[in-house]
């Protein structure tokens, strides 16, 4: 991945201007319009044999997440569309569009649509932009003293992809999530005004808390015991340091990671009711980094942290010798 | 191309936010900016064998063509680059994407990298993004009465694609256009505020045209004999009917086609010094649609008016017969 790093580096010396946000932030901001853009590719980012109706579904949510972390309202999208010859399939897919872009609220107000040669992976791709709220919380706006608190539970869909992956006929809860993840909206607007910092977990949390820490300029302390399982997925993987690893680096969970000043109690903000919230751990004064515990004692990091797969996003992992 | 135009008319039905302009705009305007998105893939929008800096060059001009047929003045641009694993190749479209973003003032403010299967065809996005006037011309605010200006040459890149199809090797005049068109800034914004209709001539004059006059709900005349050629087209292809006939359909030309009110003299708006504007025909009351004349006389269309291969834009010719 120094590749990846080697171009978000030079773009980053390239894109000065302060909507860039230096490109560390997953979106952009303009005139209060938060813009992100998100391109999926079969075979990369979703399976030939997933429906293509919530490959759909998919291509939105994962915009919709980078906004709501930070905080905004769904307020258009503009999508690209690969036009292979299955008539069928593309039909299905905009269904799918159609029923996240009702779901939340999102208005299709543009895009593009273009052929692709013959047996070419279809990729898609959606720019969506939302409004911007008073603050817009930077995933490096973290502070030493902040505790860490996330939005939604881990590992369903890695979970969900594993058994798809196995068998493609797989179905139940888990696969649903990896096929139709639910972006955190009005939990995201709820935090935005009170978070220092804020991002969605989609690559993984201990790589994505890594992304944090360092845009911080902090030492984030991650207590493995804390993190928030569904109960499909304990079914499934159980509930032991090894599914919890597995939870904590598998990717695609479109939670939100907040730093909040320590004295805030979320369950006095604003949230939907079913919101699944639970605090994880900290930010602290020193190297900037990630550490974990369990059990109250310090454990060792796993190799992988998570999916360095996508996003003009900082990639510290790849400094790691 | 009747799928592409059930898919456009599908979406079309949901696109209903008026920021979408009926999705027959080529733009989304949201909060006085202009928002457009346009993808090219290898093998369909570039070759293979074109320089890598040269396809970045392009993707962001035919975005910023988009740009100035609105009159817009560009803010920000985000990019989708897929990464296939050849370094040199990335490094060189960033070249190109840099020097375009700088030419024409662009700031990239955000995008997405994503890795490809291999051996899969590059799938290159950019969503630009640019600052309203107090007026912009929607392609279908052509009335009857108007006079119809050209601005820039028609036929240099289909001629040089057709250098580059016999002979990669191919170089020169021609084969620059193609490559590396150059947007037509400066001259949409003198055009915006006094066109009651305006649109970048991407898919062929006569498709484009057409497109025009069914948003309009007029009847285009074209002049065959006043559509401006440039000395290398004549060169290379000679002046002739059948050459202008390969002009008017070749497309990928980012031109801007503005219908005027009969009273207005470009030549006293603040155009370039250096602009080619021609007066090619007229709107006129009607059956919609496009009729073409030469040394006076109608002539018959051609079969094929130009391309219809991207864009969420009308595609009127597949309703003809």
């Amino acid at each position: 991945m120094a590749r990846e790093r080697d171009i978000l580096d030079r773009l980053r010396r390239f894109a000065t201007d302060p909507a860039a946000r230096e490109l560390s932030d997953d979106v952009a901001l303009l005139d209060g319009l938060i813009i992100t853009h998100d391109t999926i590719a079969e075979g990369v980012h979703f399976l030939s044999s997933d429906p293509a109706a919530s490959v759909g579904w998919k291509l939105v949510a994962v915009n919709l997440s980078d906004l709501a972390a930070k905080g905004a309202t769904p307020r258009g999208a503009l999508l690209s569309l690969t036009i292979t010859g299955d008539d069928q399939w593309e039909a299905d897919f905009l269904t799918g569009i159609e029923a996240a872009c009702e779901s939340y609220a999102l208005p299709l107000i543009g895009g593009d649509t273009i052929a692709l040669p013959q047996g070419a992976p279809r990729v898609l791709g959606l720019t969506a932009i939302g409004r911007a709220g008073a603050h817009v919380p930077h995933r490096g706006g973290g502070q030493p003293g902040d505790t860490l608190w996330l939005v939604g539970t881990l590992g369903d869909s890695a979970a969900g992809l594993a058994l798809l992956r196995d068998d493609p006929r797989s179905a139940g809860p888990l696969v649903d999530v990896f096929r139709r993840p639910i972006p955190q909206l009005e939990a995201g607007r709820a935090l935005a005004p009170h978070a220092h910092g804020m991002m969605d977990v989609s690559d993984g949390l201990l790589l994505d808390a890594s992304r944090m820490a360092e845009a911080s300029g902090c030492a984030a302390l991650i207590d493995l015991d804390a993190l928030p399982l569904s109960p499909a997925f304990i079914d499934a993987r159980g509930d032991s340091r090894g599914s919890r690893l597995f939870a904590a680096t598998g990717g695609d969970d479109y939670a939100l990671l907040a730093a909040l000043a320590p004295e805030i109690d979320p369950s006095t903000l604003s949230l939907p009711s079913e919101t699944t919230i639970a605090r994880i751990g900290s930010l602290n004064a020193g190297e900037p980094g990630i550490r974990l515990v369990s059990g109250g004692q310090p454990i060792e990091l796993p190799e992988i942290l998570g999916h360095e797969h996508h996003g003009l996003s900082a990639a510290p992992m790849a400094d790691r010798p």
